[in-house]
């Protein structure tokens, strides 16, 4: 049995494109429809009561679609709106969150988080992997220009090598796995490696993907056969982010469409 | 005759908390409603079409105080929505773009402007130059992560040095004056000294406060007397962008009040 219906991403801008690209990867025969809410991005600055409100209408907007499942490709997003969306949506709903503490939670010594302010202050890492790893040391780091550096193409590059060299002296040294708590991270490689090539990471949106194909695998729910289409819908249609976000995507985002939420 | 009406200040977050600075520091008696649309910043990376709805949205809230003079303190927000809130607003609207024009138009040689992608897409500062002098030579330049990183605080830092010196290599050698075309500029200005020791530079939030005393006066609408107070609004209430602000401001925020628009 297959489900030829959509699967639903959300994020608050380009940056849950690294996941769609881990998704496109793993599950190339799956549409997806993508909305990013670029019109109020960047969620990371924002309070819990403004980042659930917009998850909430950007799940009521993709409903519109008919998705089999939702996956919040925000970490933002998730840590302050997937409760509320998981009660909300007739889809079931994955958040970047869970998966990636899952893999951290199997780690034996300290694990360190690099995220945004709001998910930092969620707390919401440290709470899932202590669900499973009740006795884990876990470290959670704000990263603010790691978002602004990934967007403006400084992938590889001498600035964010010291950036990040800056934000990670700030963990106790025994950290050897940092997880990449943001979807923008994982485009930054290159220099995360640079600033600290001793070090395991671990790449939430990966992680997110391989817990979409396991859900799907267990519903019987994937999709087989030729590749999947892929959809965007944008808050905004800055010129800027869609270029940066066909570099996240590793490919052309093709036709944006606008939409109002 | 003096007018106690307040003076509406509006911006897309708290960088215009500069322009409240120099404000307060020049027109200490005059009372101040700001604006912060703090739920949906940064406008620098929004569509033409987006920030002038939101610009006139911010107008409309800012009428209920019944301001005799709105400033938009947002490079962005002037560059995009001058025009359309002149039209509606009851009051007179100055941006903080004009000011700072007037002063680069009277500079001999070439005039780099460094400002938010969506300021450079407007080609206003270019405009609003050589209308005071066709001749101009002007170079605009973005720099997208010169905000984040004056919110993240690193003011007098080597990463901010290094980062703008990357940016402003972009510019001929011959230009020797920089506008500082964003708000959040100045509190970098001893990075910016140390990145290009021989600069001029031009603070359109300084220029813009100029403007507002010239305008003031032209109408004796001046308050005169003890210290004015100041009140806050902000569309999101994140506890970072309130300490961020005071940094701004130069003092305490004080009591905060949340809006929606």
């Amino acid at each position: 049995m297959t489900d030829s219906r959509p699967i639903g991403v959300f994020d608050s801008g380009v940056g849950g494109l690294t996941v769609v690209h881990a998704l496109r990867k793993r599950l190339p025969s799956e549409s997806i429809v993508y909305l990013g809410d670029t019109a109020r991005l960047p969620y990371g600055t924002k309070s819990h009561g403004t980042i659930e409100r917009y998850t909430l209408q950007a799940g009521a907007l993709l409903q519109r679609f008919d998705p089999k499942l939702l996956v919040i490709a925000c970490n933002t997003a998730s840590a302050h709106g997937l409760e509320a969306l998981k009660r909300e949506s007739p889809a079931p709903v994955i958040g970047v969150i869970e998966p990636g503490a899952a893999l951290a939670a199997l780690v034996p010594g300290p694990v360190g988080v690099l995220c945004t302010n709001a998910t930092l202050q969620s707390g919401a890492y440290e709470k899932a992997i202590r669900q499973r790893n009740p006795g884990a040391e876990v470290h959670t780091l704000a990263c603010p220009l790691l978002v602004p550096l990934a967007e403006e193409g400084w992938f590889d590059d001498p600035i964010t090598v010291e950036t990040i060299r800056r934000y990670v002296a700030d963990l106790p040294p025994a950290v050897k796995t940092l997880v990449l708590g943001c979807t923008h991270y994982p485009v930054l490689k290159a220099s995360l490696e640079k600033a600290h090539p001793g070090m395991a990471w671990i790449d939430s949106g990966e992680a997110a993907a391989l817990a979409v194909e396991k859900l799907l695998t267990e519903r019987n729910a994937k999709r087989e056969g030729s590749r999947g289409e892929m959809k965007v819908l944008l808050t905004d249609p800055s010129s800027r982010l869609q270029e940066v976000g066909s570099r996240f995507l590793g490919e052309e985002l093709g036709v944006v469409e606008v939409v109002d939420i």
